[in-house]
C-alpha cells in the first residue's frame, strides 16, 4: 500500500484539474496577448480561472490578483519590492516577521538584511504562534511591511492575521501574508481579514506546481518584480502560463467549494491518526487542534531521530515528512520546533503528517499500524531513548542495538 | 482552415511533450526536495531533462543551466541581481543593452535606469542587427554587463553574439544574452559563443509556457532573484515544476536533435512564401534571409496598417503578429522598424509571420492566395496608400473608400 501524507510538501494534481488543462497544451496553444483567435480563445478559460480564485477567497472588483510562478514568487515579490519602493526609494527602513515563516520569506529577509534593512523576527508562543499583541510593540515609524504567515508549514498552527491585519492597518504600516497553508484547509476571507498582500500556491491545494497568486487589496502600488511585457496589466510580465491558471482556477474551486464538509472528513482522520499516535509513551504533538488546519500533525516521539523514521515509514510506503520539504534536504532539526522552545535533539524528532481530501481510513489504519511499529523498532536501537526511558513493558533497548548497523 | 503562424510568440506543445509531462501531475506528484519516494521518484525525469538541455546547448559539466518560470525570470534575474552584486554593492554604474530588445530586457533596464544605473542602448543598422563593434565603443570601466539578444523576436535577424562574447571577455565585462528566439531555430553551442549568462523559454520551441532557464557559464556567481528554499542549489527557489521541466528538456531534445534537416524544410517553405509575398508591389522584407532565423519573416506592406492586416488574415483562420506579442496589445508601431530607422507610418505596416516544423506547404500555400487578397482588400480602402501609388493594374484606391466604414 503507498499512502501520502505529505500534503503540504505538494498535492497530487486533481484529475479535474489535468482535464481542464488538457486542451491548453496543443489545442488552445495561443499567446494570450496575441489579437489573433489562437490567442483569443485562451480568454474565456483565464478568465473563468480569475473569477474562481476572486470567489475563493472572497476579493472584491477593486482588488488585484495577479499569477506568479510560485508562492516563493509573491513572497519574494512582495518583500523586494517594498524593499525598493518605501526603503531603497522611501524613509522606511524596517520590516517585521516571524521566526517561523516559509524560507521563501526568511530567505529573503535574510538577503534584505544584508542590503542594510532592519528586520525583527518575532517569537512564538510555546503553541508556535505569533502573538497578534506582540506585532504592536515591534512596529516603529521607520517600520514599512509587517509578514505574518496565516497558518504555518510545519505544524498547522492558524496565525490571528486579522488582528494582525487590524494593528498594521491603524499604524500605517502594510501587511502581508503567506497563506499557501490556509488555502484550502481553512477558510480564508480577504474582505474579512483584509491583508495588503497574500500569497497562495495552487500545489498545496491540488493544482499544479508551478503556479501562484499574489492577492493584492485595492490594486494598490507594488514595483513589478518581474518586468516586461506588460502582462497582467504590467504588473507581472512574462507569456501567461496558460494551462496552470486553468488549473489553478479549476484547484481553487474544488478546494473551497465544499470546504467544511470536506475538512470534517479530514479532520476525522487527521485525529483518529493523532488519538492513535498519542497513545505510543512519550510523543506529544505541537499545538492545540483547536486552532490547527485541519490536515496537520507535527508529532514529536521522543528518543527517535525523525529521518529514522521518515526512512522506516518510507519502506512501508507512507511518505511523511520532518517538516519543510523546502529544508528537507538538510536534515536540519524542525525550525519551528526550535522556535517553540524545545531542545534540540526533540526538535529532530518531529515528524510531519499532512493528510488530504484524498486520504483514506484505510490509508490511515495502515498508518498507525505501522508507525507504532517503526517506533517500537527505532526505540529498540536507539542508545539516548533507553537512557532517558525503558521501553514501555520491555527491557532496555540498549540490549537490542545491532552491531555495525 | 487554420494556419498558425506567430510561432515567434509561442508555439504549440509538442504532443511527445504532453505524453511525457502527464505522469507527472497525478502519478508522480511528489516534492522532488521530500525524502520518500514519492519525492524520489521525480528524480530520474528531472535529470533526463536538465541532461537534455545541457545537451542541446552543449553546455559544460561546470556551467549551470537553472529552471526559471520563464525568459522575462530570467532576464530580469540577470539584470537585477548584477545591479545588486555589481552596483548596489559594487563600483560599477553601467549597462549596456540594444534598442530592440525583448520588453522583458528593456522594461527591466528602464526600472534600473529610475535607480540611478546609467543604461546605453545601442543602436541596430539597417539590417536591425547590432553591429559587434559597436560594443567596444561603449565599454567603460564602469560597466557591469552587456546584454545582447542573439536573435531578434521580431525580424529574426542573427546578432554577432560571438564577437560581442569576445569583446566583453578581453574587456572582464559580463556578457548575457537572450537566446529564446534562437533555441530551436539555429545552432546554439554555449561552449563556442561563450556567454556568461544566457536565457531560455521553453514555449518558442514547442515546450509549455511558463518553464525557462538561465544558462551560467562555469557557475559563477549571481545573487538569487528568487530567495527562499534552496532549490536548483540555492540558486533559484520554489517548488520545482516537474512536469514543465520533464517537458522543456523533452520539448528542446525534439527541436535540437535533427536541426538542419528540420530547418531546412521550415526555411524552404518560409522562403516560398516570403518570396510570394514580395511580387506584391511595395513591400519589403526587414533584414537579408542569410542572416536570419530561417522561419521568420517580417514584412511591410505599403499603405496597409499591420491591424488591419492582422484581422482581415484573421477572418481567413490565418494567425500572424505585427510584432513581438509580449507588446501587441498596444498597437504600437513596431519597435524594430522604428529602430532600423523607418519611417513611423511604414513602422505601422509590419507584420511578422513566423512558421514552426508542423507548417505544411497547403498551409503556406493557402496563406499566400489569402494574403495576396487581404492587401488588395485594404489597399483598396487606404487612402494613404492611394496617395503615395495606384493600386497596380487598376484606378486609384480613394473611389472605394466605403463611407462610414
Amino acid at each position: 500500500m503507498r499512502v501520502y501524507l505529505d500534503n503540504n510538501a505538494t498535492t497530487m494534481v486533481a484529475p479535474e484539474v489535468v482535464s481542464e488543462m488538457e486542451p491548453y497544451f496543443s489545442q488552445k496553444y495561443g499567446n494570450p496577448n496575441s489579437l489573433h483567435d489562437f490567442g483569443r480563445e485562451t480568454h474565456p478559460g483565464i478568465q473563468r480561472a480569475i473569477d474562481r480564485i476572486y470567489t475563493a477567497i472572497n476579493a472584491n472588483d477593486e482588488d488585484d490578483i495577479i499569477i506568479t510562478s510560485c508562492a516563493t514568487e509573491s513572497n519574494n515579490w512582495v518583500l523586494k519590492s517594498v524593499w525598493v519602493d518605501k526603503i531603497l526609494n522611501g524613509d522606511k527602513n524596517h520590516i517585521i516577521t516571524t521566526e517561523v515563516e516559509h524560507p521563501s520569506v526568511l530567505a529573503t529577509c535574510k538577503f534584505l538584511e544584508s542590503q542594510g534593512v532592519k528586520v525583527t523576527y518575532l517569537p512564538v508562543n510555546h503553541e508556535g504562534v505569533v502573538e497578534a499583541h506582540i506585532v504592536n510593540s515591534f512596529i516603529t515609524n521607520k517600520t514599512a511591511l509587517v509578514s505574518v504567515m496565516w497558518a504555518n508549514n510545519e505544524t498547522g498552527m492558524i496565525f490571528p492575521v486579522k488582528e494582525i491585519a487590524e494593528i498594521c492597518r491603524e499604524n500605517g504600516v502594510l501587511f502581508h501574508t503567506d497563506a499557501v497553508q490556509a488555502v484550502g484547509k481553512i477558510k480564508v476571507d480577504v474582505n474579512e481579514v483584509k491583508p495588503d498582500f497574500m500569497s497562495m500556491s495552487a500545489h498545496k491545494f491540488h493544482g499544479p506546481k508551478g503556479v501562484g497568486a499574489l492577492y493584492i487589496k485595492d490594486s494598490q502600488a507594488l514595483s513589478p518584480l518581474l518586468n516586461g511585457g506588460e502582462h497582467m496589466g504590467g504588473r507581472r510580465s512574462g507569456t501567461l502560463n496558460v494551462p496552470y491558471i486553468v488549473g489553478m482556477g479549476k484547484a481553487i474551486e474544488l478546494a473551497t467549494q465544499n470546504l467544511e464538509e470536506t475538512t470534517a472528513k479530514i479532520r476525522k482522520l487527521r485525529d483518529k491518526l493523532e488519538d492513535a499516535l498519542l497513545e505510543i509513551p512519550d510523543t506529544f504533538v505541537v499545538g492545540s487542534r483547536d486552532n490547527r488546519t485541519p490536515n496537520t500533525l507535527l508529532i514529536s516521539i521522543k528518543g527517535v531521530e525523525g529521518e529514522g523514521m521518515l526512512w522506516d515509514l518510507n519502506r512501508y510506503g507512507i511518505g511523511a515528512s520532518t517538516g519543510s520539504a523546502c529544508a528537507s534536504e538538510d536534515l536540519e532539526a524542525n525550525t519551528v520546533m526550535v522556535a517553540i522552545g524545545e531542545d534540540p535533539e526533540l526538535a529532530h524528532t518531529g515528524i510531519r503528517l499532512s493528510l488530504s481530501r484524498y486520504t483514506t481510513e484505510e490509508e490511515i489504519d495502515y498508518t498507525i499500524e505501522h508507525f507504532k511499529k517503526a517506533v517500537d523498532r527505532l526505540r529498540n536501537i536507539s542508545s539516548s531513548y533507553a537512557k532517558v526511558a525503558p521501553t514501555p513493558g520491555g527491557e532496555a533497548a540498549e540490549c537490542h542495538i545491532p552491531q555495525h548497523a
